[in-house]
């Protein structure tokens, strides 16, 4: 069975995609927001919790409420962008274990009385979904700007309050322009990441 | 600019994918493993910390080490599979910051005294590498089996002992058998995991 994937669609997904800072004006649609959740939700998570919540912000009073959270560095990127992500992850996935695991009812009386868990699963497997977010923007053309320098507190004041959502970080999205583009940093080599035993 | 991941691309990475549990003889050769490797360590991570750190179990010496530490349920998906990995990351990544960040070069310093923040960033960034992991893996040709079931103080202990390298999830890899796949459990809809404001 050979794979479907191309050369052409790693480049895209990984070895040319970049984290974009400056946007051109194509607009991003509701559609294609939508579609990026369409994939990314099937992508794998432990027991299929999928923690993973996705506030899209897409109006000028949206990106207003997140403005004053933002890192100064961040300011522009966001503001000028065509949408953002909160990628988030709800402590109460426990309660949509019984959509998610049709076939095991009891599932989610597992996480009764361990709060810490539920946190260690919801922010390691909403982490998992927020990289799929990433792939599955960058699968549809899209260019990303994922963000971690905001006040996670502030953010989860202003648009999760009364929720157990906790956000995990940003994502501008739409087309960037390449021209904006610092050189590429380095990665770790296979030696200096991973062993083979 | 059209955008290079053709529907069938989309479906050998999110929409056909599915976790395997058991294998077919194919073997995983080590230039397979590296491939991987080569391809997902170009995610975006925050400010490029790339904390994730992967252990490749081939060998049987490998895999006996890992057997003892297994939850009973993964003990047969683990043991069969051609290839597992040990998906971790390292608190001690700012010291590599020195490559990663050739443009910063004091950036180590930014992490000094804060073990909470080194554990947040490593844990949540990792987790990202994890999932590009699974992404680059598929893309390649290979089906996963990723696992949260293990004993992590176990593991560490056993594998990443003097070192401040943790592991995160495991993830089997070959080629699955998808006549022992029980159908796919459902996902949550746009409107159970997502607003646009």
């Amino acid at each position: 069975m050979p794979h479907a994937v191309s050369d052409e669609a790693l480049d895209t997904l990984f070895r040319s995609a970049r984290s974009h800072n400056r946007w051109t004006d194509e607009p991003v649609s509701d559609a294609l927001l939508m579609a990026i959740y369409d994939l990314m939700r099937w992508g794998p998570t432990a027991g299929n919790i999928t923690p993973g919540r996705i506030f899209f912000l897409t109006s000028p009073e949206a990106k207003t409420r997140l403005k004053p959270h933002l890192d100064d560095g961040n300011v522009e990127k966001s503001m000028t962008a065509p949408a953002l992500a909160i990628l988030a992850y709800d402590l109460d996935f426990p309660e949509t274990l019984s959509i998610l695991k049709p076939h095991a009812p009891k599932a989610k009386h597992y996480y009764d009385g361990k709060p810490d868990l539920v946190r260690e699963d919801a922010f390691r497997n909403g982490s998992l979904q927020g990289a799929y977010f990433i792939v599955a923007a960058r699968a549809l053309g899209l260019d990303c700007g994922p963000m971690g320098g905001f006040d996670r507190a502030g953010v989860d004041q202003e648009f999760f309050s009364g929720t157990k959502i906790k956000s995990n970080f940003l994502c501008a999205l739409g087309h960037g322009n390449p021209a904006a583009l610092h050189p590429r940093a380095p990665r770790l080599s296979f030696d200096q990441a991973c062993r083979i035993l």
